[in-house]
């Protein structure tokens, strides 16, 4: 809560265009010190008009004379929510009464979802990047050097909190405890900065309320996750409430811990790769193994996950892949060798470690090690509206109705299998017909040295699930694979059978 | 489930003697290939007769021979559950079957937590490393060399995983993560190992059961913890059920990566600071602050620490200690200081960062910030017991009796303050007396320099808790602080003010 003392010295800063920083507001001043948006920037801002972004243009507000920034708010209207109109005209209007040049730009999520074939929340994702590089594009073209371009982003430090839980429990190394970053370049090259990512949601909204602003409460993007919502809600809760009232800042000053120890350590691990690499033909990377092993085995294992990550192309590494690779380094087997994501594989050739694209009729076992969750939930269980919406997340799971598989298959969750390809396989669509799995990945084009490796989840010849997998080119399935869609769930459902992949690197 | 392939195999090893590794069971390879347990060492095994110390004892039984093991089980009779004698006995009994020749060790674990003002845990635990030692000095005297000796413990992944839920919740770093080492030396230099370290303990109940080993169920020295236990019967449930089923071995293999990423950023940082060092009087480190400004963020960050622990020697860092050391690194005050944990201040000294002990008459002012968890328990809630016996934990908590607390000052957990000491503060000892806090010092033998930096937590001149501090001698007050008699918790007490700091580095 502000004091008197707290609300006097903010009065001070709505007053100042003096850029006089003794009298600036608290929250003003750490994103000025933060140096994510330095002078003569020109801002993007994602502006929802939710209390996180109408925060941050608050900041950058009072900032803007001082600091000479040129804040370009960018409105993105999704067309879902019923009051998606409204929250547009009034996104606008504070930015008139600012006196900023709001851009407003509309997307249809539901027919880009529709044509990507994903959900409706990852083509808001998607489209919404996009427009923002489309902006800063603009920009590039009115005249503004590329280097002054930030687009800023509002996320908070609940947000980073919740993704550091996520990670921990799913699985993850140092690199996934780094969280969200607060600045990092996009695909094109501009610089996405994270201002408020160690505000927390509460400071934000005493902010907003300090100061009178007026944002829409529900707009949220994520307030349809599944494990998200279950982290916020419950999890976080029970932590505080038991273990430790703190836990928000500790698992903040975590992840400002691992992020420059991550970037250490791979700075460090490229160094004593391009000291290991020897030439090698095309779809081969050699490494020399007598050097890899004389390092620090910290850095041993960084450096096989770089390789296994530039060539599966596989940003989401499983410990046990890497693993399975430094056993046939330590191996006395001479030929040992290890499949990896991508149609790749791993192999000692004498005082070599080899990594090659192998061809499809290569002898292959499944590699690395799932931790597949299978549950059933029946309608009245708390968790059933959570999984009805999880199944749209990016989060590898698939959420099948339990009714119609039992009448096809009594007790289905006992009859899983976890396998690669068999003649015969066939996978349900829509109409409730079936395909052949052969015929699917011809459609996706999915190349032929990886048709061996899709791992898929059947009962008898019947494919429930072709997991995500770097082969696949349409960029969802290669996200969430693919899903039948003869045991698609519907409004009546009564009973989900949910699966996730869990355990990542 | 043992299958009957399984079981077959682990025939096989029983009745192996010729170190056929083919036919070894699958644990007990595991722990060969290890490598703690080298061939030809003489293994120290504290074997409490629990499921995991037998366990261990008989992997290490079936690898005798190919191993040329020298076995010494260490059964310490802690002479404090009703049936610690037939525990013995057990002991015994078991060694002598298996012709290992069982040394025993008898310990008063309630005299010796009088005489040391320590829970009996805490004086169990601490009598237990000694006599390994002893045993160690004994082996050494009957001519073992040192280097052929290890103490062999039987901690297992569930423990391993336990410990990082509760660093994580509580806040860690890197270095916490790193979780239980599987291998270190003790302060006499022997190598303690825990090959059972990555072995779930479904895997060591299994293997105990397969070998119809009868061990005592019920011998667990943690079972009395509160966090601990909370973490093992609800929290790790809670995560399997609704996050990951795996969530175990995922949090195994994060102790995995971070380890070796510990110790090589551990040894990174100690070649930096070594560079970075100048020549120094006593009670004083001088680093140079335009050489340290110039490594790599984590490396700053990882020196820092380095040097604050070796000064103050507190091994638990608080995040916020480095930050604010590192902030005074940045600022453009040339004269900018921070204190420190044990008496010693940071400070700018235009172009050196200096550490020096400082005076107690220096200005000075409360550190860091602490987390400090305050709950009001009534008899009839769940948390009740558990925090009954929180109170003999190692963790920095006091519990005290809420309503004999309440006769005193009404609401009292409105009116806590932490802060250094003042005049006239005085603390409850035993038979309802005070103690004045000055005489406390003096009876504690705490360096002067010390006394005006212990932090506590009082109610006006009445101090109901000194907390934690590198300072004090007294080793358990070190780690627990001192808590005021007055208000000790007693068997009959309805209600408890439980008082706990978190939010280590």
């Amino acid at each position: 809560m502000p004091t008197a003392a707290d609300s006097s010295i903010s009065q001070g800063t709505r007053k100042s265009n003096e850029g006089d920083e003794r009298t600036m507001d608290g929250l003003v001043k750490r994103v000025q010190q933060g140096g994510l948006v330095p002078k003569n920037s020109t801002v993007i801002l994602g502006l929802s008009g939710g209390p996180d972004s109408l925060t941050l243009l608050h900041i950058l507000k009072e900032l803007e004379s001082p600091e000479n920034l040129n804040i370009v708010p960018v409105h993105v209207n999704h067309q879902l929510r019923e009051n998606a109109d409204s929250e547009e005209r009034h996104a606008a209007e504070i930015c008139r009464e600012w006196n900023l040049p709001c851009r407003v730009r509309r997307i249809d999520c539901r027919s880009i979802a529709r044509a990507q074939k994903c959900s409706v929340e990852e083509a808001g994702r998607t489209a919404r990047y996009r427009i923002f590089d489309e902006v800063a594009e603009e920009l590039l073209q009115e005249g503004v050097p590329k280097e002054r371009i930030r687009i800023a982003l509002a996320h908070n430090a609940d947000d980073q909190c919740e993704t550091l839980l996520q990670r921990i429990v799913r699985g993850t190394g140092i690199r996934g405890l780094a969280g969200i970053p607060s600045t990092r370049r996009d695909e094109k090259g501009y610089a996405i900065v994270r201002p408020l990512l160690s505000t927390s949601r509460k400071e934000i909204e005493d902010y907003a309320a300090e100061h009178a602003l007026r944002p829409n409460y529900d707009e949220s993007n994520d307030s349809v996750e599944y494990t998200r919502n279950r982290i916020r809600r419950e999890l976080i809760p029970y932590l505080e409430k038991y273990f430790n009232p703190g836990v928000k800042e500790a698992l903040q000053s975590l992840a400002e811990i691992a992020g420059p120890e991550e970037n250490y350590m791979e700075e460090q691990a490229r160094t004593a790769l391009a000291a290991l690499q020897r030439e090698a033909p095309q779809d081969e990377r050699i490494l020399d193994a007598n050097g890899l092993r004389v390092l620090h085995s910290a850095i041993i294992r960084r450096v096989v996950a770089q390789v296994i990550r530039e060539c599966s192309g596989d940003e989401n590494l499983r410990y046990t892949i890497v693993e399975n690779v430094l056993n046939i380094l330590k191996s006395e087997n001479p030929s040992a060798s290890v499949n990896l994501p991508g149609g790749w594989r791993a192999e000692r050739r004498y005082e070599e470690l080899v990594f090659r694209k192998v061809a499809p009729d290569d002898e292959h076992a499944m590699e690395g090690r799932h931790h597949l969750r299978v549950q059933v939930l029946k309608k009245d269980s708390a968790a059933f509206e959570d999984v009805r919406n999880a199944q749209k997340e990016i989060v590898p799971c698939a959420v099948l109705d339990y009714d119609k598989l039992c009448r096809e298959y009594p007790e289905p969750e006992k009859k899983l299998m976890l396998r690669t390809r068999k003649a015969g396989d066939r996978i349900g669509i829509a109409g409730g017909k079936h395909k052949k799995i052969q015929d699917y990945m011809v459609d996706r084009k999915i190349p032929k040295e990886y048709r061996d490796w899709l791992e898929m989840i059947a009962i008898g010849r019947e494919i429930l699930w072709i997991l995500p997998n770097s082969g696949i080119p349409n960029e969802v399935e290669q996200k969430k694979g693919r899903i039948s869609q003869k045991y698609q769930i519907e409004e009546g459902s009564k009973a989900f059978l949910f699966l996730e992949i869990t355990d990542c690197l």
